[in-house]
């Protein structure tokens, strides 16, 4: 089967390898119906020593059950169903919490150290722990959007839950990729009175204002402090939510936030260190957030989707086969694309 | 009157004054009963240039009210009061919110700009916004548990609270000064499962014990994170409240909390930086607290001490009269009180 390898900066790669089997009893194979590319997929592509043996790629996907392990009960071959972007037990206390990034038996998928989902097939371990059904065919309209669910409309709302938005705030969204489209959904989903979407890119901030974006900001650092500052009687917002991952991008959240508000943050970070000193403690800033658990909120943003009341497939604004997808990886790294779908 | 002032380093001087006196109508003029020093005064008794004109010390004091301004609704001459560390208007958005520390009318006392509360008698600017009646009598045994309403008590709930505890939680209190210990009373309150204070004074982790401590660790750094994680086998503690304010304190509370856990930081921050990295990210660490809104509390922690449940006032370890104040200030900063009574 053909499969996505990343060989060193900007140096991705389809090759031919076998197609995975069930190893575990709690495994399933899925044939792709739909994967993509992500954000955090270009962190590599953008910085890496070239390297003999490539590194697997994408951890999101959707696809149909082909082959069961003796031991899954949730699943039936010819299933459809959403891949969230870790694999969890479902059973240990951190999955019993929600919390399935921190799953005692946590397996990653792609550059986490697992199989690639840019590939015709994919080993899903712990299916029953970690994969929803989806109940609509193959070739239904709402797949694109489906496929969300994977990450990033799920690392967005996990931003705003984590936020605690309440109704009517005002929330300011640091980034206008995919997650920080899917954080513009999810903060309108939860209330948000005012949603400021900081965005200098005319595609993004015209999808951000079809999202829910009530103001688009295009300036940058002390500028859009200032702005966010304008925009809210000199105090800040209410929330911020962070999703680009950045020095540049969590000092400006810290400053933007008023009194007692709340910085959430999803972006991968490429930080050591977050500015809260003592003026911070003088204002009483919370700083959350962190990596999501996606499978915790896929049954609670599936019904949105499927009612038509948010289209988060809309961000995919390039397709292509997986034979193409180094051209959709340079789409993406060079902004033309927000997000690329591979269809299969 | 006599009042306290800092002129550098440890040179803490008592100075004849002219008494306060009504400058606005919302203003009261209290006769101190009982005031005290506070670990964050000493910050600046630690390292301060030394300088002409004093700063005024103090922010903790109960006093009996003794003239009204004219627009003084809840209170009057007689009454015995408690008083916040800081002076609030009570009807701005923020006092609204109990958020009072953030109070779009803030005044301060004692090295924050204001009136030293080490002082006979004390100006109270917004004294319906800020003062809470007490139902004592100023001599009653009570008064010294009371007075620590105006801030360690509440600084300690404010951080457990801003962390959530939830019944049954294992907590971390980093800091064995009164607000440490305050802390300790506090997660307990909230139903802490289990209470680990970070002490290597016996008679601070005596009174920590006293106060719910389950467990007391005298290690530091790399040994006190590895400790905390033998006792929660391997995990970290849910929640860590940070009440010291130097970078290794709160590096370490960072170490020590668990995936999902949040470090509540209620020390005065002599660091810029928190190492919230991609560590952190993946761990999806919160880090919330601050300058603690002390008026929000009081009337939520009276109680307990009126009936006898919590006796924070056995931090006061040492009773000075006002004259002899340097040498409580000298007993605090050497670590031989933990908190110093200063009785009129």
């Amino acid at each position: 089967m053909k499969a996505t390898f990343l060989f060193g900066t900007g140096d991705v790669r389809v090759l031919d390898v076998p197609e995975p089997t069930i190893q575990q009893p709690t495994d399933v194979v899925i044939r792709t119906v739909v994967a993509c590319v992500c954000g955090s997929d270009l962190w590599d592509y953008w910085n890496s020593p070239a390297r003999e043996t490539g590194i697997p790629k994408g951890h999101e996907v959707i696809g149909v059950v082909e082959e069961l392990g003796s031991s899954v009960r949730n699943f039936k071959v010819g299933d459809l169903v959403v891949v969230p972007f870790v694999a969890s037990c479902g059973h240990c206390d951190y999955c019993l919490r929600n919390q399935q990034t921190s799953c005692r038996n946590i397996q990653f998928f792609g550059h986490g150290g697992g199989a690639a989902c840019q590939a015709e097939f994919v080993r899903i371990p712990n299916a029953d722990g970690t994969l929803v059904s989806l109940p609509v065919a193959e070739n239904d309209s709402h797949i694109p959007s489906l496929l969300t669910l994977s990450d990033v409309l799920c690392t967005g709302f996990h931003a705003a839950k984590q936020a605690n938005i309440n109704p009517g705030e005002t929330v300011v969204v640091v980034g206008d990729g995919a997650v920080g489209l899917g954080a513009v959904i999810s903060a309108k989903k939860l209330g948000a009175g005012r949603i400021i979407l900081m965005s200098r890119h005319e595609t993004r901030s015209a999808l951000g204002r079809e999202y829910g974006a009530t103001d688009v900001i295009a300036e940058r650092d002390e500028e859009a402090v200032a702005r966010v500052k304008d925009l809210t009687n000199g105090d800040g917002a209410d929330k911020v939510l962070e999703a680009v991952g950045t020095q540049q991008a969590i000092d400006g959240a810290i400053a933007m936030v008023r009194d007692y508000g709340t910085v959430s943050r999803v972006g991968a970070a490429q930080y050591q260190n977050v500015p809260l000193d003592f003026g911070t403690i003088m204002r009483n800033i919370t700083v959350t957030g962190g990596v999501a658990p996606a499978r915790a909120y896929i049954e609670t943003l599936m019904p949105d989707i499927l009612e038509g009341k948010i289209n988060p497939g809309k961000m995919f604004d390039l397709t292509v086969t997986l034979d193409d997808i180094a051209a959709g990886y340079e789409a993406m790294a060079t902004r033309k694309a927000i997000k690329t779908l591979v269809k299969m």
